[in-house]
């Protein structure tokens, strides 16, 4: 591995040609970024790491997809506040033996999806670390009327996915199980566990809407997501259906597995859930199909009380959160 | 350990208890935390990650500690950038074994260096990780007249310090030679290491002057910083003298060893380096003794060309930079 500053440089190169910088940003090479907020607007902040071996393994991606996904969950945070990206910083940790060249691809990983998105990297910090570490804090923006959260959910709200789940679990096992998937099915899985994409449009669309009253994206699994933005609400749910992608089904019958777990315990997504008034649902809908040709898909309702609850055949049972703790060993 | 939940919880109440919460800050929970930027002020952004066996031993400091001095680095950016600190988000990572109270002595001292400085913590992320690790990253506001940088010094002006350097180097060495300093050499020597103090007021009294062109922590070590300040600013310096901590010199003597270097390629300290014009320097002097009740120790000069020597009884010789390079095996 070369020094640090030579690394930085090379970095520094890449984010220069790659990324526009964003409004009055200071150039990288300070202590810090400086960066002139906009008036009307609050700030947001959100930080996540990615670790190797806890969130991604070596042999199911390359070290450029990690970068995307790194940057990918911390735009996804931004994209559930309502936020449109500004900045971001990273923390990079590079593991002995590690080359300059594999480091810079890492970070092309990071400046794709950050370019699509229209955030600039203000800098951060490179390091030595036992295994690959990228630690990213990404800043937003939001008009402050727009701000949303998890805590104001109401009951009588529709719960709603912007997309299907279970892609990316797919994908993981693809890893293992190659020849499982062919044709678009393999791709939808492999491209939802490399390049998840965070809904940054959608994000902004749905909180400019004040009939949404809640929002927060399901990266940690819809079963345990629900039940923190129930928790956050102080009210319960009932789950009515829960939409699985393809992949995730075709890969889930050829294991032989519950389908609807991949979606319920899947983690890894980017899909944004959001409690919206019920009334003003079937208009905010059609508005969001037209706007991106996709569906804004019902899953359930908010109600009095606490706990989340799922429908089935017998009647509700107890929705238990299968979600990822990032601290299961 | 505990689930990702109920750790979160229980360092959310150790924050809020103990951090006033900035302005409007939105409570933790949310995907991001949302603040309102002051209008006449820039934001400023910097992120430092600190891992165990790289940035600090678990054998010579608590995790108390390495939380204060992960803090601490990032407060030492803001404040190099002359900013006030705002709020900071940490990505925590726990390593196999270790349990809850563990994480929480960690964030103590994160929590108890950022109340000094009045830094909210607006949140963070944890999972696991091979090792302890810390990432933060800290948002500050500097008026947009104050910022400084690495870039503006030019040639005439005085470099000078916050502080002596060379103690946080001591302390380090007080874990292998336990009996070489006693009292007040010993405490100090041990404070450098484990409880460094960012220089954020005297970074904003010093951004507040005209005066002052360019600034910059030396955590890397005087040598390095020196030449990375001139490299950023296209000139060449001269060093004339190395303040060296009380602890430094006879830690260096006990050893054996160059007290200078201990100075020169320490690291890990968060003294200030500024490029202060000379005519204003005796008057920015006197300012700054009567208000911090201690010296700005004036180290050399900045000069025309490029590279930086320092002077010997010989004559001048290159400074070669000896600090810390973050990616050195």
């Amino acid at each position: 591995m070369q020094s640090e500053d030579a690394l930085i440089a090379q970095l520094r190169e890449l984010i220069e040609t790659q990324l526009p910088h964003a409004r009055s940003l200071t150039p990288i090479g300070d202590d810090g970024a400086a960066w002139q907020p906009s008036r009307s607007h609050r700030s947001v902040v959100t930080t996540d790491a990615c670790i190797e071996g806890v969130h991604f393994r070596r042999d199911t991606m390359s070290l450029e997809d990690a970068g995307w996904r790194s940057m990918a969950s911390n735009l996804s945070d931004l994209a559930a506040m309502g936020a449109r990206p500004v900045l971001a910083t990273v923390a990079l940790g590079i593991p002995p033996g590690a080359r300059a060249q594999d480091a810079v691809q890492l970070y092309r990983g990071i400046v794709e999806v950050s370019r699509l998105h229209r955030c600039a990297i203000a800098g951060g910090d490179v390091t030595r670390a036992p295994v690959w570490t990228v630690c990213i804090a990404a800043v937003g923006e939001v008009r402050t009327t727009h701000l949303k959260g998890r805590a104001h959910a109401r009951p009588g709200d529709v719960l709603a996915l912007t997309g299907a789940l279970g892609a990316s679990r797919a994908g993981l096992h693809l890893a293992d199980n190659v020849n499982v998937l062919s044709g678009s099915l393999r791709e939808e899985a492999l491209r939802a566990h490399r390049r998840p994409q965070p809904r940054v449009a959608e994000g902004r669309f749905l909180a400019a809407s004040r009939n949404v009253h809640a929002m927060m994206d399901v990266s940690d699994g819809l079963s345990t997501d629900v039940a923190r933005l129930c928790a956050r609400s102080r009210c319960g749910a009932l789950v009515e259906q829960v939409p699985v992608a393809p992949s995730a089904a075709a890969m889930a019958q050829a294991r032989g597995e519950d389908a609807q777990s991949y979606a319920l315990a899947g983690g890894e997504e980017y899909e944004l859930l959001a409690a919206i008034d019920a009334r003003a649902f079937p208009y905010l809908r059609a508005r969001f199909q037209k706007r991106f040709g996709r569906p804004l898909l019902p899953i359930g309702h908010v109600r009095e009380g606490s706990g989340v609850m799922v429908r089935k055949a017998a009647g509700e049972e107890v929705l238990p959160a299968t979600g990822w703790d990032h601290l299961r060993e």
